[in-house]
């Protein structure tokens, strides 16, 4: 369907500065953003839709989480995140059926769609009722199984491949496959490498839960020496090396990030996880020195405890302020693009994530009449800092709405909470 | 007004011990809490409310902040405090007549209430009229007028004290007034003498910016030769204290601390604020350990950037469990105490800011069908972890609705946006 969007509030934001306003006509058609002027006339049998009262800025992109785990927050919320794993997560998800993740991740994108995000990344199990449930709700998503090491290394990276066969592309190209050892803490040398090299071979990314507690280093460097990703750079994993989305990063030293910069990876910064499990606060300055791509991601919503991306950059920019004691950590533009086009980019969703001719018709419309909005000295800096995410009016997909003035239009909401209830009250009787 | 809120959600929390929820009904008759129990009767010409979909729980107490600031939001956010002060603050606040202030300040209120604030300690200029729009918008806080030191210390006081005999213990006792001299670098301790022995004179609170940069005790000490509090501890300052309400508190050593403790002294903590101005993070294990009273502040929305209380909790527990590395660094119990109880404390509202019989009846109706409560693992992990404050449906203070199903009964919210819209505009004209 062909529509434009008439006098839309879109953002200057070039080269890292944040240049105000300007009112604007957007042409969608065929997914695409095909024009962006002061004037666009409505082509014949195309949609044209009042505007005026929105900023339009393109979807934000959640690059790490575990979208069924909505079935299991509020469960413990003062452990760390070992204790958390295998005393609460564990046992629960063992149990889970795919039915349960299908109606966990329905909440995570209903969560995530209200809240202004068009991408995600995710990794988990019964991976392809994940698929089903983003293929419905209409928006992209990279998908992976979460796969640890076991005696049957061959077996698991069969299952994971086939994954990736079966969706990678799938959707018109909405929905991403690829592989995701899990951490180098349930993951062999050997087997973090047989995942790099199909997935390179595959032209697919790897996400990669590295670096996220101290713990978990301190019991690398008795095993082998180093830390995770040294290690792996010893061992040549980053020599000819896949898409790697490495979520986390909270302890790393500047040959670390180096690494990671020089194999073209990214890092999903999730600060609000990280805060709560006590992993950690990242020296963010030396994240940023690196150069190396670093974009956002809320994790599962059992560590969030929400799936809220806008919450999710705010605490993230604060933190990249407070913690270095520096107001000029980290500037709004920097923070627009780690929460759009540099998580679209860790994903592998090329050419989305910008408001530009020829983009990926990827949309919010937050509602500037919003208080949270008022008075409008800067819309930038009030879409970071001071708006409610349910400011997000309408979002977009590929050209397609999937919420339309605050109705999702790919999910029956009242029923995924209903079932998500149930289910959850099953998997909490331990 | 006699209402009876039928089948409400309780939290049962005892002794910093959260044990799941109840239903009850609550009777509410002459602004406070008359009866909690598993039937209430409706007396004749009461109101009966199915309160079934509710969680219902004391209102937000907003510990700190400058109301009116809504009006400079967003004009600089990557500047230091001093900086942010007298080069974007100062001057524009120079400009700002009374009816700004008024307007500014119920856009704060607006924020707070539909946040489920039901309390705010507020410290500006203008404040007559800040007091006029408290009285309008039916909520409780305690006002004072921020006073640096000036030639004419002896006229300040004066201006001061007449504030507090105009407004102290007006509306109902809705509306408290108290001393504010701003900060140990805008003070001369002799002043600060002057405002605590009034304070403590006239039985009111004094609110202080103490211990916020690193800058401000450096500079401090090179002054008198120690950190402010210490140096009006050793000044007798604390010898017979008024009720003192300290915000920020960033940098503290345990003695600091301790002098606050035993001087019966409240700290606000505002996390938000202090991160984005690179202010500094504090070391909450030592504030916890000296046992003083702890509560929250958003601070004024040109730091924060918003007065939405829940976001602010949110992220103060965080940065609590984070900068420690201790997922256990504070419990939900504590966090909610902190922003209820607390705060009520700190601000001089006694018998506010708990859910029990004889208490007043500042309540927030939480609406438990909205889709961050979902699944309802713990209602309380929920509302602090995952909850959007727009969650906040009905909000009561003193027995009287200030917000019903989302609409302020006190505050017309589009006249007041469109006047800080507009009167933002010509302040940011520097």
């Amino acid at each position: 369907m062909t529509q434009v969007l008439k006098s839309a509030r879109i953002l200057d934001v070039k080269g890292g500065v944040d240049g105000g306003t300007h009112l604007a006509d957007i042409l969608v058609d065929g997914g695409y953003i095909m024009r962006i002027a002061e004037h666009v006339d409505v082509p014949d049998g195309a949609v044209a839709m009042d505007a005026s009262h929105f900023l339009v800025t393109p979807g934000l992109v959640n690059a790490h989480g575990h979208l069924a785990m909505t079935l299991l927050r509020g469960l413990a919320d003062e452990v760390p995140l070992e204790a958390w794993l295998t005393r609460y997560m564990f046992p629960r998800e063992a149990r889970m059926t795919g039915d349960d993740v299908y109606y966990g991740t329905l909440l995570a994108l209903a969560e995530g769609i209200m809240s202004g995000t068009t991408a995600f990344a995710e990794m988990y199990f019964h991976e392809d009722d994940v698929a089903r449930a983003v293929a419905e709700a209409g928006v992209r998503a990279n998908l992976c199984i979460g796969a640890s090491s076991s005696p049957d290394d061959a077996g698991k990276m069969k299952a994971c491949e086939d994954f990736v066969l079966r969706w990678n592309g799938r959707e018109g190209g909405r929905i991403l496959a690829g592989f995701g050892p899990h951490a180098p803490y349930t993951t062999t040398p050997s087997f973090v490498r047989e995942n790099f090299e199909r997935a390179r071979d595959l032209g697919v990314v790897v996400q990669f839960h590295l670096h996220e507690t101290r713990h978990e280093l301190e019991q690398f460097a008795d095993q082998y020496g180093a830390s995770p990703i040294s290690c792996y750079a010893d061992q040549g994993l980053f020599d000819a090396p896949p898409r790697l989305l490495a979520a986390h990063c909270v302890h790393m030293t500047l040959r670390d990030a180096r690494i990671l910069h020089d194999a073209g990876a990214s890092i999903s910064l999730n600060a609000q996880s990280n805060l709560k499990l006590g992993s950690g606060i990242p020296d963010y300055r030396l994240l940023l020195d690196s150069g190396v791509n670093l974009c956002v991601g809320t994790d599962g919503a059992a560590s969030n405890d929400n799936c809220d991306m806008l919450e999710e950059v705010r605490v993230l920019g604060l933190l990249m302020k407070g913690s270095g004691m520096d107001p000029s950590g980290i500037s709004n533009a920097q923070l627009l693009a780690m929460a759009t086009s540099n998580g679209a980019a860790a994903l592998g969703f090329d050419g989305v994530g910008t408001l530009e001719e020829g983009a990926a018709a990827d949309l919010v419309l937050w509602n500037l009449d919003d208080e949270s909005f008022c008075p409008g000295n800067s819309t930038l800096s009030h879409l970071l800092w001071s708006a409610n995410s349910r400011a997000a009016d309408s979002v977009m997909v590929a050209g397609s709405w999937v919420m339309e003035h605050r109705e999702l239009t790919g999910i029956d909401l009242a029923r995924v909470q209903s079932e998500v209830a149930t289910r959850a009250r099953r998997l909490a009787q331990a």
